[in-house]
């Protein structure tokens, strides 16, 4: 870090957020490789919002795969507002890119020495990468310096789905130097919970394409949204909003059947250990005017009536 | 590395080879952002020749951009041949991508406080992010199992154009996982010198778009190939063939003329520093006979008179 710094004149910022782009948000589920253009533009475009003070500047010259356009580039540069800027990490899901290469190869049972593993690794690796290429090209239309970066490259290895290794300073570094570092994940949200520790955000917020957290599967008549959730030190938690007679224990009861496939309650457990750390976590719809007031931190004090999605936070 | 060992049984194995793709040779020079596909498929089918025995399984499973066509996954995968395969190291050029968003922005220069700095060095990686993304499917098509890193996420970055922080961990769990890692540069060959001093590969292979270094610019009609160079304990070097009074003084004056853009003399002398190592140095045009016959390694006893390259060693 030492020699590097004395190439840079960048200042220590502090983290501001945590955003994680949820794969069902960014890209159409039932369709191998495709990304859902309109709300990967949406969301870039109000992580701008949240992030940059002042006017912004693309930061894609790269022709598209297939067009002739030679891309154009801005020429009125200012560094005046550079330094307002707020300080975000972005992780992204896979969503449909991937999970096609890995569960063919079972990759993600380990065992990369035999010839199918590592075939599948590389295949799902170029899978991820081409997704992680386009969201990064996504933001820095939109003016945000994202620099992609893979778990892989920066040293992070999972064993039996906890993190083997996690070395953050390359995350560190490009925070550092002003850059925003867009990590690309498969196996849960376990390297959120890992950066939101060591680097201690203001808020956490996960984009999906549900308005929050349900009783029970959300596409059900009956299902409810869970609008505010409070964690107690133990861990343990309960639903404040709505004000239902032990809702909590009904949740778990509920939810359990769904939740083979990383559903509500992993994502409630999960967010209740980042809330934990002392943080409040929004879990709110992609590319809604729900998620650009939680980007913008406009939860923190009060929060507004007609806001639609579940905060999880340390009780008072 | 111990932590991650638990979850792989790979060994260790020595490097054979470090392979440089130039830009010039992968991509089509004066076209933006375009890859020369024939070369470059040809280049992967000799690599792959060249490190793998036995039956090669495509390992890139993703539809190509506007494609519609899924991928076709291979079933017939063997363990057995495996472990006879030969470590790589493949580095590549830019060519005709980050060049345009680099110079326009002058990041190269150093400044990354500056927001014009800092957008070139975004809009500079999604070019050469894309190009790397290609080179890795390349390979993958032939069962090359690349892992595409950049030198920014690796922890490498260059401070006035020489290496400032190089942590080669990431390299080299790679390699002992099997994978071949792929790295893009943009500042000459600095990265390949390193790697080469610190994983000592048999011989380092330079695949250009001419055959070899020539007496002068090889345009020029008299110019001369340079067949093979003796470097010296000091770094000195002269050619051994063809023999020829004084030459190597003739050539340092001859090329100085054509060398502001990293030409003969700064190539001759970064491969002198390698072949000071005590390995092999092979500069040679891609995708011909004669770079196949140096991918093999088949140059170390002799050389056959119609192998046309450059071979940079140590004087005996």
């Amino acid at each position: 870090m030492d020699q590097y710094r004395q190439c840079t004149t960048a200042s220590t910022k502090p983290l501001h957020c945590i955003v994680k782009l949820g794969g069902a948000a960014i890209t159409c589920k039932n369709e191998l490789e495709t990304i859902n253009e309109d709300n990967l533009n949406t969301v870039s475009s109000q992580l701008s919002e949240a992030m940059i003070l002042g006017p912004r500047h693309g930061m894609d010259w790269s022709r598209r795969p297939g067009s002739l356009e030679v891309p154009t580039v801005p020429d009125d540069f200012d560094d005046q507002l550079e330094s307002d800027s707020k300080s975000f990490i972005v992780v992204h899901g896979a969503g449909s890119f991937g999970h096609f290469q890995a569960s063919k190869s079972g990759v993600h049972k380990g065992g990369l020495s035999q010839t199918l593993v590592k075939s599948g690794f590389v295949a799902t690796r170029i899978s991820v990468t081409s997704l992680n290429l386009e969201i990064v090209r996504a933001l820095a239309k939109e003016g945000i310096p994202s620099i992609g970066m893979s778990p892989f490259s920066c040293g992070w290895s999972t064993c039996q789905r906890n993190i083997a290794i996690a070395d953050i300073s390359t995350v560190v570094k490009a925070l550092d130097t002003g850059f925003v570092p867009g990590c690309t994940i498969l196996s849960g949200d376990v390297i959120i919970r890992h950066l939101a520790e060591h680097l201690r955000p203001k808020y956490v917020v996960f984009l999906t394409d549900v308005l929050g957290v349900y009783d029970r599967p959300p596409s059900e008549p009956d299902a409810t949204l869970l609008r505010e959730i409070a964690v107690r030190e133990d861990g343990s938690w309960s639903v404040l909003n709505p004000k239902l007679q032990d809702m909590s224990k009904q949740v778990e009861i509920t939810v359990a059947a769904h939740d083979t496939t990383g559903g509500m309650i992993t994502k409630i457990s999960e967010a209740a250990m980042i809330a934990k750390l002392g943080m409040d976590v929004y879990i709110v719809k992609a590319a809604t005017n729900h998620s650009v007031t939680a980007l913008k931190g406009q939860l923190t004090e009060n929060i507004p009536d007609d806001w639609l999605g579940t905060i999880i936070r340390l009780a008072k």
